[in-house]
């Protein structure tokens, strides 16, 4: 351990930096702050907070408080962090100040040496804090920079992954359109339906998943951006938060628009905990399906057995031959964790007082993770899982026929105390519905005719006409 | 206790029922095998039942599955149970079973009581099943009634309530406009901001609140009425599905929709689960304001004593005098239980499997419970609190000049080294920003004139253009 | 509505009281105050306050602060107040004063009333503040009234509720103990347990509740009382608090202790946060159990069919003689409710600063109901269901014998490779394990006799010796 | 990336492993199967793994199940691993088989190379399933090493930065002992306190925590081991259980007990459950010490400015010479992940069926994480806050004497009601309690003596006698 530093200096005083360190006192300072949980920021976020400095410094070119210089070298030390290359520079935890001040400085500090370096021949100096951050504070580019990460991720990661996911149950829906099987309800026998209609109600949920994210975005793409240290905006030129905002919008090509109201922006990060809160009901339904289909892929011969799930690894150290519904398990843990990590997202608003909410990096950290997890999620799903399932065809309409809810179309025949009886019957001596029905004289006492009697317990008729 | 029973049936067997019960024998099966919370339906969850039978029958004598008679009859009845007439016949613990098979068939049973009786003259009988159920399954009923309650009190109860709150909170905004106050960030002197801006602030987060309850909206309002038993519709006549939705809707007057996928409307309620997940959002925004208010009112003498909250009681049995602000209190308290009813809505979706989720009434409950705390607390925050606050502007005032952040302005003169020195001179030495201006020589050398010293640090202008 | 009316005043001015009522004018200005949810304090609660006041009145006596007709008077008072003969007295809202002072009060003034009518003829009156509120203060009562309120519920109802479905449980095993069925991990077919087994530990997870709760008993029986207005026990004389606390362990035969120190007992409710933290916990077992009992009831024809639940009620409205495992769903809706409560209880230690928490109301109210459904749950569960589960016995050692599980034993003969072959082609090829043993040709080369492979696939020997 | 393979079997066939690795194909699928987090196993977690491996190879020798030769090796490979030699080798992502299958396996595998490494020269070859696994199953060695890693992370990292943080605590409240300061209920000015008093009780809640952790302890240290597979124990010989276990026990010096029943311990991770609720109750007292903290350090001039937090970093980009309590705000922020880890926790003991529960490894990453965050944080509180925070005595001293409740002695003298009239009279007409008490004339009229009201009214007097 024999690292070399140098000294660098900021407000309150000297420290010493590594010497091939990009960032200077204050992120050297953050760094010794926090030895938390050794987690840094996501890449994504990183990139983003890169993205608001550009967008700054474009904005404070036009408007006359950079001049091109200094602009354009933060310009360009921008798109360098934004497409990955320093990110070894920014070694924050996660666990810091509440504000991500120490993050933005780490994002000023990088920049401005980035920027120094390249305009060291023209004598020109880049300040962390006068150039970099020229009319922004922590308090705006912070919060900013998550709403960007985390529409990109939304919209850019998320959504095509629920396209993925969605449209694989769709063509299995497709395939399972004629596999009848029985319906449960209260995991009780029930009528028959499809397994097409089953997979093309999951797919369902994954199509409303997409809606539920879109039904936030409005919210979730606003920003503080301008507002500066408590919303007033202090220390910006005229027109700033305008202009910022939408070369914000041009240079990411996502929907980001101003904050409507600055001091609610300034003060709240509700936008991501509704956004949370989206992801968390989609969870649920996650769970629902990964439960439905590893109960249907039960067995091989103890279970339902109604489908197959793809083989992809032994599943016990013990018992050979074994094999598990491992994706699900692996999703529902999943599920879980996005689940958890929206708690903690919707806690961290608990930390908001006045002006500023001091739970942000830690709502970043969790809310970039879900995302990225319900992404991978959905692609191994589909990839792994759903596109290889086999219907067990034989055994599903075997079991849909047992069922002794195929009784249900004589309720309107002898009525529901009737069939009641017939039901009953027939799982109490182990007969079909139908030799009940006979057994119990409905036929004979011409209730109905044998012919009816076959046509109403058909299951093939009972599943309706919805895809 | 001298209680008289009569003996009613049903396909189980009799069952004694008190006497004068207008329901029968499966609502009495319930009764005794639920005696676990002692609380039933919300009322405007029987309303809604009622509601979706009416329009069941009404569907049912268009499409030829009811008689005349009985169709009337049985409509007739519904409205006397919507007007609230009958509640006390509806005894069924919340805790039952999940799919609120009981509630449907209690419901069921009331109505052909009812409707019975009414039709008793004319030697018809109107049976719970058979006609007061025709065409319906408790998997579709049930479910439909919950989102159309739940529609019902968010647009008619809970968006007034949020309206009625923001325009309070709007026109303290206004009041309070010229109101100079030190902002606070992380807690810690900042930049002044006016407390109209942070009352314009509360206003726009209740403002968030009517969109985001209004983007849940359109997956809330779907119903999977017509899907009876396992989404297939199995004993509807064509078109039943469709009618019964319209003529809902019609009855109700509220956007109600046909689920687009009958299945996954079947299997769960993951808009029920949205829409709790959006109040759970807009609970934490109440938090925080709450918490600032009551912040801002702390004192009278060792707080910050920036607004005077109403007094509405004593605060102490022991220490006289006290006031305390109570309906922050009482409010904050309530968000966390729409937070904790969240918790156990959202939980309630793992209870579904294939095709139903049997955790509805449990989910019905606690959401229209949340509905209302929120709404009633909306009203009396504006009502005991919210216009009756008065600001203390002197001393807002006074506390705006003496926080070291006024210094900010001076970031564009010296530089934001410069002016923290400064920052940190006046507070060691107990000066005002401009002495330990004047003080470390800034004046004296040139750096700033007296005057546009004086302008600079005019908390005045440093609250920005933003209303 | 013709509610007379009479005059009543505190420190803040007159106010209008129903003229029956034996509260006063604080807890008239509470009941206007508090419009939210219409929901009172639990009647345990109400009980506990009034024993609270009357160990105070008897330590009062005791240390001089009271004379004996006052202290007398109020303990009378108190008496019937504990026996429920007033709860309609007790009308304020849950969501009221954080500290419960308004309650507190109430309970002052009804006490007062009581206690001066019952002086009347003595020309003795009862201060609510200064007779029955003496020496203590709603910071260190109210919160001790919960102590009490929560303790007494966890002693003397859940704990022996626990007992009596651990009971429930343990008499199933030893019924079942020679039913062997297959066991399943990851919901795939294992090898061989016995049903027996099984119960035994879902009675063991009971006991372990019971341990639970036990673990968090002294924490939770540690009372503030005492402390008064901050913890410093201002007006109290000496060794009140030593002596209240004693009197009220002795009066309620609980195991309540005096806070060990008194600025954490006056500032956390955290002893009211762990013992939810262990019902959610035990909670969670619940749903494991009831999950596990109605997969295993599933069918009749078309689920595991391993047990048959006791018909309680008929299942379905629509499809006749379906009958469902509904105590399995009220249980688990009600472990729903028990974990929202506990995220309700948890949020609101999240209201306390400095030397007070003001979350205590809901706190109480969740945990409280929180107690009585799990014990209410516990009896039901044990009564409506356990006790009448039978065994399918025949089908579940049939399906005990179909697992390709059964195979392990093999590992140790021909190792786990070759065992994992033998398992997947008797699947493969719907062969039993033994006949895909020999048609792989193993007895043929010698691997293992005939004699000994029966042997080594009996399942009843698999099952091992835990009990 | 030119990285070489090697060709490795397992019973599904052939995989491409990386030639170096000292795993084999069943890792590699899992590497191949769950590209979903990028996170691993915690490094306590392989270690653990590594140790029931070690104590199984000891008690399988002792029970005539393995060799010497193989089982030295496996105990020899088994002891680099708990080194951190191999942790390289341990790939597979925690979001996984739900059991831990796949990195049993890896365990198994990486031990089963390097023995065989070892055992090479003398032509011995040690089998991942036959040797390394036996007499075990992955449903019983995972779990088993999340209890040993947990309690070793409870006992060795977690109670001893608890001590470290009381004792911190501690020293300050002695410190502190003669800071007298107003007492705050409801935010609201109360009676006097001493900053001794108040750190006392931060000592307390710490003191608390190392209670809480330790009532938990009997459950989590209780480990499956033994049961195999399904809690039967098949394929162990007679006494493995009891062997192994007590070995781990004396390996590990930890309180590791094996299960009383070993069905609810193969089913349930309830132990776990509890830790984590343990650790959940006690972030949200960190909240609240961290609450009190940054507020009784907010100013320097706007706020209660009781205590200096000290400096650690420069607190805005925009506001010079700000600083902000940052250890507070990365504390709360760390507790509010522990929380939402809870959840996560929590949530996956419902992926519990009958015999297993398949969410161990998410279990397991949360809680590790949670506990190293806790200990982290406690240590960092003690070292860059706690131990530095000084008291404004005199501020503290003013504030304690301008609150209107200490008025609230005087009520045993001349009744609530009328003290209640001093303390209002005096906050209104900004005058001291003394001054108000003479104007209203209590002195006068014989009330009180002056040198009475300046005794009631000193409030060092006020403070009690707990320390």
């Amino acid at each position: 351990m024999t690292q070399e530093y140098r000294i660098e200096h900021d407000t309150m005083g000297e420290v010493k930096v590594p010497v091939d360190a990009l960032y200077r006192a204050q992120t050297q300072r953050a760094v010794e702050n926090f030895p938390i949980s050794g987690k840094t920021l996501e890449r994504e976020h990183i990139a983003a907070l890169a993205q608001v400095k550009k967008a700054a410094a474009r904005a404070n070119l036009e408007l006359g408080v950079l001049d091109e210089d200094r602009s354009l070298a933060i310009q360009a030390a921008a798109d360098e962090v934004i497409a990955g290359k320093y990110d070894a520079h920014f070694p924050i935890d996660v666990f810091q100040t509440g504000s991500g001040t120490s993050s933005n400085m780490n994002t000023n500090e990088v920049l401005a040496s980035l920027a120094s370096k390249a305009l060291e021949s023209k004598g020109i100096d880049v300040h962390p804090n006068d150039h970099v951050n020229a009319s922004q504070s922590s308090n705006d580019v912070f919060p900013t920079s998550v709403h960007v990460a985390v529409t990109n991720a939304l919209v850019n990661e998320l959504v095509p992954a629920f396209e993925y996911l969605a449209t694989a149950f769709e063509e299995k829906a497709a395939e399972f359109v004629d596999v009848v099987k029985s319906g449960r309800t209260h995991l009780m026998d029930a009528t028959p339906v499809t397994l097409g209609q089953e997979f093309g109600g999951y797919a369902a949920s994954i199509r409303y998943a997409i809606e539920r994210v879109n039904a936030s975005l409005p919210r979730v793409a606003e920003v503080p951006q301008g507002g500066t240290a408590v919303g007033t905006g202090i220390n910006t030129p005229t027109g700033f938060s305008a202009r910022v905002v939408e070369l914000l919008a041009e240079q990411t090509g996502l929907p980001i628009t101003e904050a409507r109201n600055h001091f609610e922006a300034q003060a709240n990060r509700t936008g991501l905990v509704e956004a949370s809160g989206q992801l968390r009901t989609i969870a649920y339904d996650y769970v629902k399906i990964n439960n439905d289909l590893r109960w249907m892929g039960s067995g091989p011969n103890t279970g339902l057995g109604e489908i197959a799930i793809p083989d992809l690894q032994p599943g016990s150290s013990i018992m050979p031959g074994k094999v598990n519904p491992v994706i699900c398990e692996a999703s529902i843990q999943a599920m879980h964790q996005i689940i958890g990590n929206d708690t903690t997202i919707a806690l961290a608003s608990t930390n908001g007082q006045f002006e500023l909410n001091v739970g942000i990096p830690v709502m970043a950290a969790n809310l970039l993770e879900s995302i990225r997890l319900m992404a991978n999620i959905s692609r191994v799903m589909a990839d792994k899982m759903v596109k290889g399932i086999e219907a067990n065809t034989e055994r599903a309409r075997f079991l849909a026929e047992a069922s002794p809810s195929i009784v249900t179309p004589l309720n309107k025949v002898i009525g529901y105390e009737a069939a009641a009886k017939i039901a009953k019957y027939s799982v109490k001596n182990k007969m079909t519905v139908k030799e009940a029905t006979i057994a119990l004289g409905f036929v004979e006492n011409g209730s109905i005719t044998e012919a009816d009697l076959d046509k109403a317990l058909d299951v093939t008729t009972m599943i309706g006409e919805y895809k």
